[in-house]
């Protein structure tokens, strides 16, 4: 990584990481030189599992954007636009969406037939070259995507301006902000003692409805699938600044082990971000493959894995964050047994089983995988 | 529709709509007789646009579900078994997912190797069936979809037990929960003097962010799209309890006014809920085919229109409730023009051109269609 990167991405404010960004094209036009951007590569190739950290990390490589270069021009350009775009953004105090961003900064270039983008895919790439430039997330440039995942619990926070009473939030919960920065949302009183991460949604709000998070003092957070950015930024931050223990429950499929695998290491594609988002102390509680012989669940809720689980199970498998004995087991016993189970298939001991017998057995007897 | 039937939609509670179903199962088996079960058709041929009302209605014709016929015996076992699975959760006052459902009834049958069923896709429609032979709405019957939508602006709102005051719900607003029947949901103090439905959550953001619903005194609503089952519910008590007005705001494509017809007159394949979610009263406030113009936006935010977005154009201009000569004027202008605009797109005149310009504009000049 250059000197000149690494002075950008130490500094604090994301505002003056921009304005340095465009000091140096201003220094270098003065000086007649052809301008440039280094810009950390998210190759494959630069991407790393530390074991220290036990977090997936983006590694030093670096890549530089010319101006003055018939196949770099246009990014060169697109780079700045986006990077002015979010300037502006945070001048005003406003957040926007990518999408909005797209045609905030789309416009046809002045005597010339071009658009400075022709597609929101051309856009969204360069929102990550920015991040990754700057070492600031999206979300510290006011850029959003969609709200997705709630959550309920003993705490009250602050979003916006508004107290907001997670122990109130009816059936259904608060809506996580796509950003959860500092500005956007902080932390009051917490009485909380540890946070359940649910896949889904319908689980989520059984539990709700049980009072779950009321009977055993948690949060109760869910993030509808795979956990959106703004979930996963919220957990880091619950995590670090409340010192509350993570548990995850996912299905007991390939997807649901790689769901838990980002919470707590990080995704290869978003390397980027671990650093700020994953949460390596975040504990798998289920489902196991071992729960269905444990907890006698029906033969009848259990569903074969198809080619895909198959292959996506055995790339886990080699995953080096899933090299621990107790997961190479978990992982071998779900392929010998050649089937999967989602977390409703508990509904077939009945509609509160998960949140009366399930959960508590499984946390009483730290029955968790790290 | 026969007389049994007519009695059994009548009845007001959905817990005595499912005993009566299982009584008439046994007085069959008293009688010796070949039980049968009537339920309406939900073909189109029984789908009908009622000018008195203006909405999409179901017709009076039914289909015999018997369970002495081999063609017919395991759809009729699924029918009751789901009744049955709605009986239990109203029993015991719980709510479950449709999914969940599948589950709980699911299991082999004794004595034989036969599942009760194979797949959710077995369950799902019985579920649809079971809501028009009882004329329950599935959210009656304690059954939910995954929350989607959210909420903010001048009015509190009782949810399972707390109270939610929705000017203080911060950036991401009360997530609208899939069920919002009286026994979830109740109306308290409430200001506001229209409602205003967001198709994008992106803008919807912006306007909360902007204090819209403040500045203009209105509730605040997106669907994140197509509004689910719940949001049109929620909109359909509030403009029929309160006496709001609603405004949609909608994408300038053939999908954003059919999500507007949605609202209006209900859809084509659940005809049965249209008296219990339709909003006739529903006014279509934008994007106009003829916004472009209007206020100036530049040409590089439009989109061309594809096949697939020209034969629903003209498919639309077919229907009987777009035939009001300025729906027929609106739809034929946006052929004619060939381009569609998304809600994004007013961003190219400022972040806030929408909160502060346009939407005012319209509402102050009543620029909005019916």
């Amino acid at each position: 990584m250059t000197k000149a990167l690494k002075k950008l991405r130490s500094m604090k404010d994301p505002a003056d990481k921009i304005r340095a960004m465009a000091d140096a094209l201003v220094r270098f036009a003065e000086k007649g030189e052809n301008p440039y951007l280094d810009i950390p590569s998210r190759t494959l190739s630069n991407v790393t599992f530390s074991d220290r950290d036990s977090i997936i990390k983006l590694g030093d490589e670096t890549q530089r954007r010319f101006f003055f270069n018939i196949g770099q021009a246009k990014k060169f350009m697109q780079t700045y636009l986006v990077a002015s775009g979010c300037s502006e953004l945070l001048k005003v105090r406003k957040t926007t969406s990518i999408r909005d961003l797209y045609y905030m900064t789309k416009h046809t270039i002045k005597d010339a037939r071009e658009e400075t983008f022709n597609d929101q895919k051309e856009s969204d790439p360069i929102i990550e070259d920015l991040e990754v430039a700057l070492g600031s997330l999206r979300e510290e440039l006011n850029l959003f995507a969609s709200n997705r995942g709630a959550m309920v619990g003993n705490m009250t926070i602050w979003d916006s301006g508004d107290m907001i009473n997670l122990r109130k939030q009816g059936s259904g919960g608060w809506s996580v902000p796509s950003i959860v920065e500092e500005n956007v949302v902080r932390f009051k009183s917490c009485e909380a003692k540890f946070i359940l991460l649910v896949e889904k949604d319908a689980v989520w709000r059984r539990l709700n409805e049980d009072k779950f998070w009321k009977k055993h003092n948690c949060m109760l957070v869910h993030g509808q699938g795979m956990a959106p950015r703004g979930v996963r930024r919220l957990l880091y931050r619950m995590v670090n600044e409340l010192k509350l223990p993570l548990f995850v429950f996912v299905d007991n499929d390939p997807w649901g082990f790689y769901i838990y695998s980002v919470i707590k290491q990080g995704s290869i594609n978003l390397a980027f971000e671990s650093s700020r988002m994953a949460v390596p102390s975040a504990r798998f509680l289920g489902l196991s493959s071992y729960d269905k012989g444990k907890f006698k669940l029906p033969d009848n809720v259990s569903i074969s894995l198809n080619k895909e689980d198959r292959d996506r199970a055995k790339q886990i498998l080699e995953y080096p964050w899933f090299q621990k004995e107790e997961w190479q087991k978990e992982i071998k016993k779900m392929l010998k047994e050649g089937i999967k189970l989602e977390l409703e298939a508990l509904s077939a001991k009945g509609i509160s089983f998960v949140s009366e017998e399930y959960l508590p057995y499984k946390i009483k007897n730290k029955l968790w995988l790290n």
